[in-house]
C-alpha cells in the first residue's frame, strides 16, 4: 500500500514529487483541487468530482483540459497505490511563468496528485460529537470555487484547535453561518433540516449533494436558506457534511451546548445512510 | 547578468529550482512574499522590506526565522546576478508536510527565491499615462498581509488587460477605493493628497510610505483617509504607488477622463523624486 504521487504523467514517491518555484500555484495561489476518497477500494462519487473540478477550471478560464485524461490519471494513480480507504489529493495550475500577475501565454497548466491513507476522524469524535468555534468569514468572495485560497481556512481550523477544539464555523459580518473550514454545515430544529444555499460565500460540496438526496429519499425535510448565527446555536442538532467528515455532529458552539449535547439521531441516519451509499458505489 | 533562483541555500537556475507538491505555499497558499528592486546595482529599501517580511511571518505565527539570514541571502542572490535593474522575488512557506489545514509540527519553513530583470513600465504608458478599470473587492480580509492570497489581483488584472487597460482599482462593497492589483491608490484634488489609511483592506506599500514621507518634504498636504469611488473618478490626479510601479499616472478610469487626462504635475514631482531617493539609497 505505498503512498504515491503524480506530475504531469509521471507516478513517483510523494518526497520526490517537484513542482518548480514560478509555478503559479505556489506564487499566486492560482490553482484548483479536489480531494476524491476510497472506500473499501473503490474510488468515491468521481463523476461528481470531475464535473466541480471541471467548473473550477471554467471559472478560472484555465486552458481547455481534457476531463477523461484526468479522471483516467487518477483511476492510474489509484491503482497504483492500491488502498482501501485512500484520499486522492489532486491539484492543477495555471501553469510555470516568470511572475506576473496576468495570465502567461503558453505555459502548460500542471496537473499533481498524491495518494495518502486517509486521516480519519476520531472513533471518539464520531460517537462524542465534535466542538467548534466561531469564526469572522473574512475569505475572498469566491467560496464556490474551490482553489488554494485557502490561507484563513488553516488560520481558522489552527484557532479551533489552539481553542481545544475540532473545527471553527465561519460567519459573516451579517451574521450568517456560513460553513466550516473544510466542510459544509447542517442544523436541525423542530426535524426540519436547513443547509446554505449554494451562493459564492460556500463551496457546493458534494457530500453536501448527496446528504440533500438521502433527505429527499428518507421523506426528511430539508431546506436551502440563510440562518444566522443565533438559529445555529440554538438548533437541536447541526452537523457538518464532506468527503472526509463524512456526516460529523457538532455538539458545542464557542462553549455553548448544542440540542442534549449528544450526536443527534438525524445526524446519525444520515451518517449511516451516506455510508450505505458510499458503500454501494 | 545570470537570472538566478535560490531554494534553502542552494543557489541555481530558475528552470532547476523546485519546491515539493506538499509545500503548504502551494496546497494553502500559506506563504508570505516580498519584491525588492535595484537600481543602478544597488538594492532599495532592504530594510523596510525586512521589516514588513517580519511582520507577515508574525501575524501569520510562522515558527521563528533569522531576518538577518534572509538579508543575507537577498544580498548573496543580488550579488551572484550582477544585475543593475533586479527583481528579487523571495517567499517563505510554513514549510512542507502532508496535507492537513492545522499548522504541521517541526516542519521547516520554506525560504525560495528568484531574481529576474525587472519588466519595465513601458515609457509610453510612463509618459501618457495610464487607464484603469475599477473592480469590486472580493479579495480575503487580511490584505495588509503579504501573502500569496493573490488570485483575485490575478483575475482582476487580467479583466484589466481583457478591457484594454492597464491595471484594476479594488472598491469595496460599501464604495470605498482601496488599491489597485500590485500597487498602492492616491488620488489629488485641489492640490491636497488623500490615500487609504493602513488598514487590514490594502497592503502597506514602501513605495506608498516613501511618497508620503517626500509629501511631507516638499511640503505637499497629505492625509491618510477613506474616499469613495465617486471622489476618486472627480480627482485632478490619480497614481499608483509600487515597488515596481514606481509613481504611474492613471488618467482614464472606467472609460472617464481624470482631470485633464494628461500626467498631471504632483504625480511627476513624486515620481522624479521618488527616483531620485532610489539613486541615493
Amino acid at each position: 500500500m505505498p503512498e504515491l504521487a503524480y506530475v504531469n504523467g509521471t507516478f513517483l514517491p510523494i518526497d520526490k514529487a517537484m513542482v518548480p518555484v514560478e509555478d503559479r500555484g505556489y506564487q499566486f495561489g492560482d490553482a484548483v483541487y479536489e480531494v476524491i476518497a476510497s472506500y473499501d477500494g473503490r474510488l468515491l462519487f468521481m463523476d461528481e468530482h470531475m464535473v466541480r473540478l471541471n467548473r473550477s477550471l471554467k471559472e478560472l478560464s484555465f486552458p481547455e483540459i481534457s476531463i477523461d485524461k484526468i479522471k483516467a490519471a487518477v483511476i492510474e494513480l489509484f491503482d497504483r497505490a492500491k488502498m482501501e480507504r485512500a484520499e486522492i489529493y489532486m491539484q492543477i495550475s495555471r501553469g510555470v511563468a516568470p511572475r506576473s500577475h496576468a495570465f502567461p501565454n503558453n505555459a502548460d497548466t500542471q496537473f499533481i496528485m498524491t495518494a495518502r491513507k486517509i486521516t480519519e476522524v476520531t472513533e471518539n469524535i464520531r460517537q462524542q460529537g465534535a466542538k467548534a468555534i466561531t469564526v469572522k468569514d473574512l475569505r475572498w468572495g469566491r467560496c464556490d470555487i474551490k482553489t488554494v485560497q485557502l490561507l484563513y481556512n488553516v488560520l481558522a481550523k489552527q484557532k479551533a484547535l489552539d481553542s481545544g477544539v475540532f473545527d471553527a464555523i465561519f460567519v459573516s459580518e451579517d451574521n450568517i453561518a456560513r460553513e466550516a473550514t473544510s466542510s459544509n454545515l447542517f442544523i436541525v430544529g423542530n426535524g426540519n433540516l436547513i443547509t446554505h444555499p449554494l451562493t459564492p460565500d460556500i463551496l457546493p460540496g458534494i457530500t453536501r449533494a448527496k446528504v440533500l438526496e438521502i433527505c429527499i429519499e428518507q421523506n426528511l425535510h430539508v431546506s436551502e436558506q440563510l440562518y444566522n448565527k443565533e438559529t445555529l446555536l440554538k438548533s437541536d442538532e447541526v452537523f457538518l457534511t464532506g468527503t472526509i467528515t463524512e456526516v460529523l455532529s457538532i455538539v458545542k458552539i464557542d462553549g455553548a451546548q448544542i440540542g442534549n449535547g449528544k450526536v443527534g439521531p438525524i445526524a446519525k441516519q444520515l451518517f449511516d445512510a451516506l455510508r450505505v451509499r458510499s458503500k454501494q458505489k
